[in-house]
């Protein structure tokens, strides 16, 4: 792609000020307009070093209003960043809705430069170029406007800059060995950078390339784009509102996960006990195994996600607390997850979960998780049927992620039957110490139990992956439920350290 | 203090038993209450290597929900807790109103053990002891319950232990070169942990020290000691709200600042105003420097904490554009403040500014700010009196923290006269463009605009340290305070350059 820039153009003064006048004008009063319209824009600006980014950075936000954009600088992850996977530093800094972000590189670095420069596999690079596939998709589906900018110059250009930079003691220290290093072997960096702008350049998320050698030009074509662009994102953010297009659910990426097999709900049977003696030997040795697991894990920093959902009063809680027990406190947090915030709620989706994602060797238990997309939120109409179709892939996607980078994933479904819930409410109900356990709103769930249970068997069959697959917690008889999810997660942990 | 604890005490094993099955009923029932009843509860472990506080925390939490608790584990901090005060990352941690916060180590180990293994200067030790009790009494004021263990072994014990650790394949690791190094040195450590234990237990937030030889008559201790004091708390707390105590206003530390006197808002003159073409000229002016000192700012890791408040309408949001245009997009941020969310009302009001605290070498302009507190709070009784006559006091304490960590605090209050407000709020209402600016609220807080005043000139009087004295920008014409603010911006980032 970037042979076709012309990096000869130049713009005269006095045309330049005309357009730009112009531009700074629709600028200022289209930021309102991202705001009125909850318009989420990232814009990312990536480059060869000196190609004039924190400039061109600077020129674009003096037109918005201070309040409404941030401007997020990548730099090399830090040491809370690298026991993350990749894209969480950059998830953790997505524009809300009326917000615009300007990202001063961004996941390109770990695609680009990172190929020259840190010794990845080709597997790797392929996966995390579509990991950033995805997640643009991801974030352009759920109405945020991508603007990515490439800033090109040729060699001759950034060596000139280079050496005037080193010739003013205050901005000498901006230029690096490592700068020179890239110069050098600019022809290489030409190749991946092409190759990946190539690669990368989707309907949902296409590069605008910016020749960098003459800067009024580089301006005016950032402005108009931006300008443009904003303004075709609100048209079909407001069409899109009123005529939205429904697409049946959708499950897998293209390169296809295998989905494993789960039986429904009402298929599995829930007579399973175990003897009061039985239970107290069973969980003891269980919580030791865990126990001894966990410092393995910690030492290996192989991280755990665990996944709790279930219905009302299925024994979530107590469940919880007999995983908890065995692990060390300084090596897991419990997450309760509630209806979302304001902020959250003008965040994508995922944002609060990918934000909450663990540390390489801890542990992370989320007291209902993810799935609130496509059980409650899909039930109570809080989001579009849109929404929740496109949300089962989207949560394997996520949840791919989580596996690749080397992640434990167990899901739990803790199950009881209808009638076992009606006599627990009713327990609840009449025990003083325990009626702050229930409330209406449990109450006005079990009305929709039939939803529900059929919103749950989707989930089931959409989103039991071989990766991270449902486990099934009968849990009539809650000691048996926390034996059982016990040795499911041991197992699961099991596995993953003998593939170490 | 640690001459008194009795080391050779022994529980028997029936004693133990029963002892512990009533208090772990008691912890379980407390902490609905403490839910209930939105009580804050701190409790933090420290003491010596292998005196058993992992093992201690595990056992106390078991008796808790999971999901009304933390465990947050502080080690050496890492390279985005190093660009921050000290008592940043506590801050961040601290629990919200019904939640339990068990600190497994804590901002003792910033004056214990660091005392004979950093450089710290006595000074330096002075003010951090200082510095902590100040955080303890801000925290205990509004309402948390701090519980601080002290676990203590004698050398030979903790010898022993060590032995044991490293004996044992799985856990030998976990024994470091520091460790018996501590062990070795256990003299010293003896005295600098007992001067300190002395020195920071007060009242609000007394020591209790726990015999570490015996582990059954420690866990009965810590068990005992959480639930008599969080009961008491409770008691305490429904007590207050029920009749509060008011104290008048609070402004300074023991130890004192000093007041800069500061004029009250009738006594400004308006009428300051500047040449268009001189604005051109001196803007620009300013500006270039501003760009300069900010390059040099990020050099020497100093930070910027710019605080802007002021009436309605008065031009804050152009001022802080034309200083946030002078500065490197990398290295600012603006963070406007709107009302507190839910979760941020359940917590100390500083907490979301705490949070906010700007790296060492970034600018942090906080359009509106922490003296909400004793303007709209104490306006509108969001807050109770006894709350805004503290905030004086605390918010002089904060900015102090920040001013001693290094930073430079620089606070405008953007004036206009009240003809002047209802002008520019006409002229908003009457363009089409600029009605989104104005709300009913902005006419409702114009009709307290003495009520508003007399909290200015209080705040203006009472918080006007010598490390971050008030500056007023007259801004009845615009030009006039953008450069005004950019001049005392400038003088106040040279002063500190100067100090370096």
């Amino acid at each position: 792609m970037l042979e076709k820039v012309n990096l000869k153009r130049v713009m005269i003064k006095e045309e330049y000020k005309q357009e730009a006048a112009l531009l700074e004008e629709r600028l200022g009063l289209l930021q309102q307009r991202v705001k009125q319209n909850k318009l989420s824009v990232l814009i990312l600006f990536d480059g060869w070093g000196a190609a004039g980014k924190g400039s061109l950075i600077s020129k674009l936000i003096l037109n918005f209003d201070p309040r409404g954009f941030r401007v997020q600088s990548f730099v090399a992850a830090d040491q809370a960043e690298q026991r993350r996977p990749l894209l969480w530093r950059y998830w953790n800094h997505i524009p809300a809705q009326g917000e615009i972000a300007v990202f001063d590189r961004s996941w390109y670095q770990d695609i680009t430069t990172a190929q020259l420069e840190s010794s990845l596999s080709k597997s790797e690079l392929k996966r995390r170029i579509q990991s950033i596939k995805t997640m643009e998709r991801q974030l352009s589906d759920d109405g945020t406007l991508l603007l990515k900018f490439f800033l090109h110059i040729d060699q001759k250009e950034q060596k000139k800059r280079f050496e005037k930079l080193e010739d003013n003691k205050n901005t000498a220290w901006r230029v690096t060995a490592q700068d020179w290093k890239r110069n050098k072997h600019y022809d290489e960096y030409y190749r991946v950078f092409d190759q990946v702008l190539t690669e990368t350049n989707t309907d949902y998320a296409p590069w605008h390339i910016v020749g960098g050698h003459d800067r009024y030009s580089a301006v005016i074509d950032i402005y108009r784009t931006v300008a443009d662009e904003i303004e075709a994102a609100i048209e079909q953010r407001v069409e899109k509102l009123a005529h939205p297009v429904v697409l049946p659910p959708q499950i897998a990426s293209p390169e296809g996960f295998d989905l494993v097999s789960v039986p429904k709900l009402s298929q599995i049977s829930l007579s399973k006990q175990i003897e009061p003696e039985r239970y107290k030997e069973e969980l003891k040795d269980a919580q030791d195994t865990l126990k001894k697991l966990h410092n393995k894990l910690y030492r290996k920093k192989i991280p755990v996600v665990i996944a709790y959902e279930g219905w009302d009063a299925a024994g979530k809680g107590g469940n919880i607390k007999r995983v908890a027990a065995a692990l060390d406190p300084r090596g897991y947090e419990v997450i309760p997850i509630a209806a979302p915030d304001k902020n959250e709620l003008a965040h994508h989706y995922l944002w609060r979960f990918w934000n909450r994602v663990p540390k390489t060797g801890h542990v992370a238990i989320f007291d209902r998780t993810w799935y609130g997309r496509v059980m409650v939120e899909r039930i109570e109409g809080f989001c579009t049927d849109e929404a929740w179709h496109r949300a089962y892939r989207e949560i394997n996607e996520f949840e791919k992620e989580l596996s690749d980078w080397g992640a434990v994933i167990v899901k739990f479904w803790i199950h009881i039957d209808s009638e076992e819930q009606l006599r627990r409410f009713n327990e609840r109900q009449n025990t003083p110490s325990k009626q702050w356990k229930i409330t209406e709103e449990d109450w006005r769930n079990r009305d929709k139990w039939d939803q529900y249970e059929n919103a749950v068997n989707d989930m089931l069959q959409y989103t039991s992956t071989d990766f991270a697959p449902w486990h099934i917690i009968e849990s009539q008889d809650k000691k048996f439920a926390r034996v059982k999810a016990l040795r499911v997660l041991i197992s699961a942990i099991e596995d993953r350290l003998d593939r170490e």
